[in-house]
């Protein structure tokens, strides 16, 4: 068995490398090239690169039934059509799970990710500066189920989590939407990045995503 | 480039079956076979098995300047030396970063992973309640440097993420640990298990630890 998993390791690496050349292909999207990565002095390209990139990270909402504690839940998600995205967060949650019970609430809420998802920290400690991080902080709101932007936000959210079209039509599942209010994002040594909602969601990513997707 | 972008799906095709046959090594713990998980029946089992293969997730505290939100944080942990966890998060935080100091004034956290980061969910979207997810809740506590507790922790902090005995000393990064209060874990159709924190805390890892480690 320790030399089925000597061998196992020896793939592994190699497969790490291949990966961080070639890509691969996981939740809708393929796996990033070290290639794709936007420049980390480029905090807008990169904060938009991370989000899109991304398909699951953690949603933290208040919890009312434990003490008003800061609860943490992982969910999927969407920012967009592929190629589309525009930075904002689109969830689809069942009021059966507490997030959305407690985010509709009390709306104040964070949704992190981090670069370790996506396959491109390699070796890098997540809690390395060099591995990206964000948390996007602002208000879970539950869209209108008739509008546009709610139609536009669930054919995203099929679009890289295929799954979502199967899930129980008796759990009523709803889109939910992150308005984001502030970013904090460490994508290299330094700190957090200077970088505000409105450079963000404003960023130009049509050249970005033609390299990345 | 598009043939080699199939050649890498093709050979991330492989190397997924690959990584759930045989396991690989990352970040100071071998990557899991499917074998290793524990029944997701046997919640106190699962759970212990989740927190100790992983060694980053999402904590969250209290934004004091953010209007109370929840803020979620990536951070690196460890729950006890290799085969010694003992289901108690431990983190290496500096109050040069937010989480510390949101922490420090508020204790009120959670700490929240996915069994995704594990790499045992294959193609399984990270919602889908059958790839696994637990959420800490309870407070979040500096300890004290001099306390035996904390100079195992360290120990235990630094043997999962070695990186972290080259950080900058001038950052003053220091031992934290949650008390759990409540344990949030879906791992199967069904809701969220009942799982208490005495059930996960005393629960007996020792057959499990041997099976995994």
């Amino acid at each position: 068995m320790n030399s089925l998993i000597r061998n196992g390791k020896s793939v592994v690496s190699l497969v790490c490398v291949v990966l961080l050349v070639f890509g691969g292909s996981v939740h809708g999207r393929r796996l990033l090239s070290a290639a794709d990565r936007p420049k980390p002095s480029n905090a807008p390209a990169f904060a938009r690169w991370l989000v899109s990139q991304s398909s699951w990270g953690v949603l933290s909402t208040i919890a009312e039934d434990l003490g008003g504690a800061p609860f943490g839940n992982v969910v999927s998600f969407s920012d967009g059509l592929p190629e589309q995205g525009k930075g904002v967060p689109y969830f689809y949650l069942t009021s059966l799970d507490p997030t959305a019970r407690y985010g509709s609430k009390d709306h104040r809420s964070s949704f992190t990710l981090s670069e370790e998802a996506l396959g491109t920290c390699g070796k890098i400690d997540p809690e390395e500066p060099t591995c990206a991080k964000i948390t996007l902080t602002g208000k879970l709101n539950k869209m209108d189920a008739n509008s546009e932007e709610a139609d536009t936000a669930k054919k995203a959210l099929f679009a890289k989590h295929p799954d979502m079209k199967k899930w129980p039509k008796d759990h009523s599942f709803q889109v939910y939407k992150l308005d984001i209010e502030d970013i904090f994002m460490i994508n290299f040594y330094g700190g957090p990045k200077p970088l505000t909602v409105d450079e963000y969601i404003h960023f130009e990513m049509n050249k970005v995503t033609k390299a990345i997707i």
